[in-house]
């Protein structure tokens, strides 16, 4: 019998897959990831993940491998980074959730990291993805900025195929001609989703929209439209930020977020009970 | 002085514009216009109209004018379809919201419609917009698929500078790569043109993704994200439409949505009396 | 008997149309419609005219009704900018390529222009569309920025359906993520037309790109891809023109594009000639 | 003193890059690369080889390792797939561009390749990019479908940062709206690179349109704005290829193409000598 599961292509038909990260199950409950865009320092690393630890976050996000635009541009702490992922864990208790960018890296970026994140650039870096499909962490497949659905998909199924059933699909904003934002944060692509796969997915407002002032609304969004999460860049001090400090939420932003999403989970779920028309996808 | 309001191009730091429709209050109360995309008879119009009507909506839509790709397609009753929509006016007591094309029509168009719609086609129709700049009945000024914000309020901004200042801007889906749903839903446009602008925005999830089973959490996304209300495509027997029976909602469907919507909204009363952090947009 | 030539949708398996405008035919010859974006003042477009007629243009263009994302930008001088065209007319012999954007002023604007033109951002304005479809002046139909070569012959379509044949396609740049250009030029719609259309189709460079620099290999590169034409915004002295001043040629630049198309031209027929593999499209 | 050459970033201040192959001066002649999509057998690959080495191509492509949207669809022979390009440049003398997609394989696949090509997928694939920066290998770095020109000569900054100088520019269609061809060839982007880049910059118009009827005149037309060169798909029997069947040219029609493309290079060395207005970017 054909494992359904192996396939990311199944939508209503078959139980929807859940993630487990520690105690989190991603599919089941509301996940938020957050902290800061890179590890700058074992301070700016540690306090943020104490700050975003205590408003509720669930895992810790946070780059030690940065893919930049520019090869003259911060690259990141590498090994250095992945320790001070690890000490934040210790003193934190959340899972550390890291993006992982050469095949070469995959087994020993595993030691520290609790969730691989492979970024938009290497949505279609088949290598890579063909290694993260023979390791036993979950990886958190963001979708290229030029993707459709079903190329998003077919990434995921070469993690599947490789024996990983373990994936998070991310929406984080897709390349178009509007400026105003810095992408175009697709939130259709939640329950078009859910119709055509039995992956969690979840969003990413932070790069999604690259406008602090409007990552509350989407984020409120995101979970209104059935996503299984958020993953939000929270810095303890935006204005030291080394990358994207435009979009770093300050730890108060972050505390008000985290406060209205718990209500509307409530809303969320009270209306999740009420009864839907018969072949109404919910 | 400067009049603020004649300009679309200010944001929270004037009052926000309230459009009056009837006992509706576009701009304070969350908005729903609903019925089908054109009128095809006065039996489908009117039934429509009851069962929206019922469900909770507030003002009606329809179109009697439909500008079609191909000029061989069901171009719309015109006059005829004008005199149904009044007549559902007369036994639902719902207001009307009805696309006007060309500029010579506008003026007798205004005796039928209670909120004059101008379609994403024409959003650039200079013409146009400087004819229903003239009049005294509020404009539903849709985005064109292929529009920046900043073009879409300057488009607003022809109809104020005519003297007109009731303008509703509605996001309705733009054109990109994704081919799974119709157009992308923009809902980061919601609080980006409430940082910039002073006008209320409403959604249409029904262009906006062109597939009824995403509707309803688009909608639900929509009133998150901040919208001021929603436009939906309902036909009483959406089997039978003539045009866009694919994204029709069943009188079911509608009546479910309309409860959640419902639960929502007094959730999103109580988020928006949680203290934000100090210089939050919200 | 149904008549193919009604259709826009007729590609190689019927005689190409050629549209006659003075000596002119479109379809057989290259064209070069150039002249000034806005007719600014008689000075200006009479030497702007007579400077484009001896380098060797075919048509003069200019734009009395100027369609302008802001309502507060320069709007044309209408009725007297139509005036001052008819008089370069008298003075060079060149046919008059004018925009028109309003229903209401088709029966008019025919007394003056040779050609009407319909601009990108009235592709779509049915009414528009209709009522130059009645005239018998050809019609030059700009290609919306966000349109697919389908929805741009649906509307070839509206004018054809109308009852006048004559219509001239053009290119001039649709909207992508690419910011180094105002728009993308897509010559591939060129032999795409030609495919599934007998209509002719020119190229408009100068919106196409928005940039001085690149305008002279792109007008060779639409010549090489097959179009029937090109349109060209030159200026007798761009230091002062009123809108686009960025991408107007100046008489030097424009005559010395002339005469590499000249030779380009030759070498053109001259491949026409070689034999093509059975098949082949060209 | 800072080594310009070093950097991508730089237009006409300095002498522009030749990338010699062999024989070959790409940047100086308009060089011809061609071959199938993937190497499929010997006998595939060395019929086409030599059929596009009599027809005048100057180097031949093939693909050992696919990367394809779908993991089950066929991924290339790998190092039986470059063993059969070795073969084949020993019986044609044609210098092989072929691509590499994983960091690990960049320095034995050197042994087979004389060209490395970076596929549009793997544009920003930054540890791949370092890879190929090590290596004395000329690299052929295609644009990334999403990606703007800055975008794209940043990751040519990485590889020349690397310490490998001989980067090979090349456009191979962006992803837009546009449905009737594969992708949308930017040909806008060959005279961009050249104002603000020395590398060398070929087109790809088989994946670029993805249409076989209109390869040629979008392979003159690429010559006609300033290309260095194409890279074009050719099989010797089109109906057995295993991928992009469509898009192949048959040996008929490449031998056409050159044909052509020949007497247009000499025309394009005449308007080079032309005078152009000063100050014109030629």
């Amino acid at each position: 019998m054909k494992n359904l599961k192996l396939s990311a292509f199944h939508g209503n038909e078959i139980k929807r897959t859940t993630v487990t990260v520690g105690d989190v199950k991603v599919g089941e409950d509301f996940v938020v990831i957050a902290g800061p865009c890179s590890v700058e320092s074992e301070e700016q690393t540690i306090k943020t993940a104490q700050i975003v630890k205590e408003a509720g976050a669930n895992m810790l996000r946070g780059g030690a491998f940065k893919p930049r635009t520019s090869p003259y541009s911060f690259q990141g702490l590498g090994l250095k980074g992945l320790k001070i992922l690890e000490k934040a864990r210790m003193e934190t208790g959340l899972p550390v959730v890291t993006e992982v960018t050469d095949p070469r890296d995959v087994s020993w970026v595993c030691e520290y990291a609790d969730v691989l994140q492979i970024g938009t650039r290497n949505m279609q870096n088949f290598s890579l993805l063909q290694e993260v499909g023979k390791v036993d962490k979950p990886v958190l497949l963001k979708r290229g900025m030029y993707s459709t659905l079903e190329e998003w998909l077919n990434c995921a199924e070469y993690i599947l195929a490789g024996g990983n059933p373990n994936v998070i699909l991310c929406e984080r904003g897709i390349r178009t001609f509007e400026t105003y934002t810095r992408n175009t944060l697709d939130l259709s692509i939640v329950p078009s989703v859910k119709e055509v796969s039995h992956l969690p997915i979840i969003v990413d407002p932070s790069h999604g929209t690259g406008r602090l002032s409007i990552i509350e609304p989407m984020s409120l969004a995101a979970m209104a439209a059935g996503a299984d999460g958020i993953i939000i860049e929270v810095h303890y001090n935006p204005d030291e930020a080394v990358c994207d400090k435009d979009q770093a939420m300050s730890p108060e932003m972050f505390t008000g977020l985290m406060g209205k999403l718990g209500r509307l989970e409530s809303c969320m779920h009270e209306l999740a009970g009420l009864k839907s028309a018969p072949g109404w996808a919910s």
